[in-house]
């Protein structure tokens, strides 16, 4: 069972936005076992859109259509799906009540701006828009049903929830279904790991290993396609374990953890607390720990100390220290991470401090000089790193490396309160 | 002058990571004036890159493909290309010589794994890929050229812009081109824009107003087409300026201007200087602040007082105001605004406190409830709002409210150091 998915919009084919829309009904039709076999873009042109409407082969069983249907000028794709599927436009009653009721429940009235949304296509039915004034609707020709949804994606992805995959799933015929399990990895390469498990994808054909890199980690993708769920998911868990047992602790999570969610996760059993001391990432490792739905439990604060003043008033931090080895340094993160760890009464005190660039490199520490210190009651432990790049992924890599580490250091659970 | 864009991976189709080379390419042809006619998607599936090869039409001058050059088992591009275009594969002497180079510098021996990158269709000339093991090639079908590249975003922008874009500019017959500029909205919906624009789009036909929502901000992008740079640009800035008088200060930036640069280039040039109490936001804030270079020069510390204990020890909150008004609360917010501005020495303290779920939500302080308050010498002013979202969502709308608040203020001029 196959299904094409259209994205259009001048944003797209112009790369002012990323096409986060079709991405994301790929992954809605694959995991139910459905084939994308294509996904095309074209921008809002007529000819373009009744061309791409119209080659669509007649083996595909669903076309997902977004864009296009908002209520500014540039808005031409249901006038286009009236032309490629030969019907007329008509003013739909449910559409207008649909549009009705919304205006109202905000306060606003029906002008001829919006009017204009609820003529469709004769046959169309309406695809309900609960948080907006586009709707959507589908209409079959021969065997293939096309879904034209909204652009904006807070609608689409709800419309598609709610009303598309529900029609999908109840016409799909056979059980075919497929099921994934994800691997994250922090701290070597594709080609390493590629390598490391050669053996085994070899000798498991049913699996399918896809490498995703999604720098700084790689995704190892793991799926599997058949109908019995049961035997897919024992399977998929028995391949996973040995791909485990191969690659061993550079795996830090699965399917839709993030290092974040783990280093959390190990926090609250382990029952340990943690302060942060941030320089050159500014909050992005709060940041992203405070990402964690109950963080609260575990990080009960960060001192951001951008400027000297601060590293000396709110870290402690000796001027004679600055004076002799500068805020980047060993000496700096040390300092930094022993003292918001004991200011705080934390278990871990963790510190970064470094370069960002792209000013205050020098020849001994240029941009992407980074120092990072994990401190516990019984020592303190500092990792320099030299990274490349530009200021927001020296952030970005400097925040993965700290919670790393701390990942790391959890697992061992060779630290004191 | 046309080109098409055809992305290749299963990563895609499957829906696990988005397309962001397919926008990157587009956005570079845009502004050379190349027409994108169409951008597709297909799987790691040899029939389905070869007929999409197969299907371009030959008025498409340029065709970048992207992804399957790597080393893994489902790298499957280069064989499909020579298929799709009838040509044989050889040993490539210049990609084995720069593969060797490129492995030795980095110091990895060369393996059959990688050797296979260096079978390239005949005919084909090589494009060199300075920083991975994975080289590209371009070959010519009439009058189309096609250029492949490896699918790993770091790898295949730097090879397009060094590479395949210089070689599209050389090749372009005509000096047709696009210019382009952006309005960034943020406190209004798209339609309240569109409407207030609705006379100037009427009566500047040669500009093509797009909108394009990028929650929680609105992008506005006019862009005209022709030939006479010194022309296009003049036209642009006049219907950029009556656009700017139009919307007025919901304006908040141009072009690739942020949030935070503008209001880093508000802080310098009225020598003010900036602390930070975040709580609910945990560090996002300041990780957008800090993500400007030179921000160091205007924000000194931030303190994430994330627990209770923090807030009393970092900012002196009594603990009659926490029992009274609790933490999420319009006195706890002025109490942080206040104590960070005087305890840093800064000019303006911001801080937010707020409940981003998904639990600690009370009937009367549901969980998005989040209070806003700047405080400079003469006064603290504090905004309270009602939030909806999951808990990323809540963080980033906060921050944007913080930071918009800030650049009200400043523009203002009302505060004193």
């Amino acid at each position: 069972m196959k299904a094409e998915i259209i994205s259009i919009g001048n944003e797209l084919t112009s790369g002012s936005v990323p096409n986060t829309n079709a991405t994301f009904i790929a992954g809605h039709l694959f995991s139910s076992g459905i084939e994308v076999s294509g996904m095309l873009t074209v921008g809002d042109e007529s000819a373009a859109i009744i061309e791409a409407l119209r080659n669509v082969s007649p083996s595909v069983s669903f076309v997902v259509v977004t864009g296009g249907l908002g209520p500014t000028v540039d808005d031409i794709t249901t006038r286009a799906a009236a032309e490629a599927l030969r019907r007329k436009l008509t003013l739909n009653h449910q559409a207008r009540q649909a549009l009705e009721e919304f205006l109202n429940r905000i306060g606003r009235p029906l002008d001829p701006h919006n009017l204009r949304q609820a003529y469709l296509p004769v046959g169309a039915a309406v695809i309900p828009n609960p948080i907006g004034t586009a709707c959507g609707f589908s209409l079959a020709r021969g065997r293939t049903v096309f879904f034209f949804l909204p652009g904006v994606p807070r609608e689409m992805t709800r419309m598609f929830e709610e009303s598309v995959m529900p029609q999908i799933r109840r016409e799909r015929p056979d059980n075919t279904m497929v099921r994934a399990a994800v691997l994250k990895i922090f701290g070597r390469t594709e080609s390493y790991c590629d390598q490391a498990l050669h053996d085994l994808i070899k000798q498991e054909q049913e699996i399918a290993f896809a490498f995703l890199p999604h720098y700084p980690e790689i995704t190892i993708k793991l799926t599997i396609r058949g109908t019995d769920e049961k035997y897919l998911k024992k399977k998929l868990k028995t391949v996973e374990r040995k791909t485990g047992r191969i690659l061993g602790n550079i795996i830090f999570g699965h399917d839709e953890e993030t290092l974040e969610m783990v280093v959390g996760n190990l926090l609250r059993k382990a029952g340990a607390t943690l302060a942060v001391a941030e320089s050159c990432t500014g909050g992005l490792i709060t940041h992203r720990i405070t990402n964690v739905p109950g963080s609260s439990e575990y990080l009960e604060r960060t001192l951001i100390v951008y400027g000297n003043r601060a590293k000396k008033e709110l870290m402690e931090m000796p001027a004679s220290l600055l004076a002799k080895h500068g805020a980047v340094s060993k000496e700096a993160a040390d300092h930094m991470a022993r003292a918001v760890r004991r200011l705080s009464k934390s278990t871990i005190g963790l510190a970064v401090t470094g370069i960002a660039g792209p000013g205050g490199g020098t020849p001994e520490k240029p941009v992407g000089t980074v120092f990072i210190a994990l401190a516990h009651k019984r020592r303190v432990t500092t990792h320099r790193h030299q990274f490349h790049g530009d200021r927001e992924q020296i952030k970005h890599i400097t925040s993965q490396y700290a919670l790393d580490y701390l990942r790391r250091l959890l697992m061992s659970g060779d630290f004191a309160g």
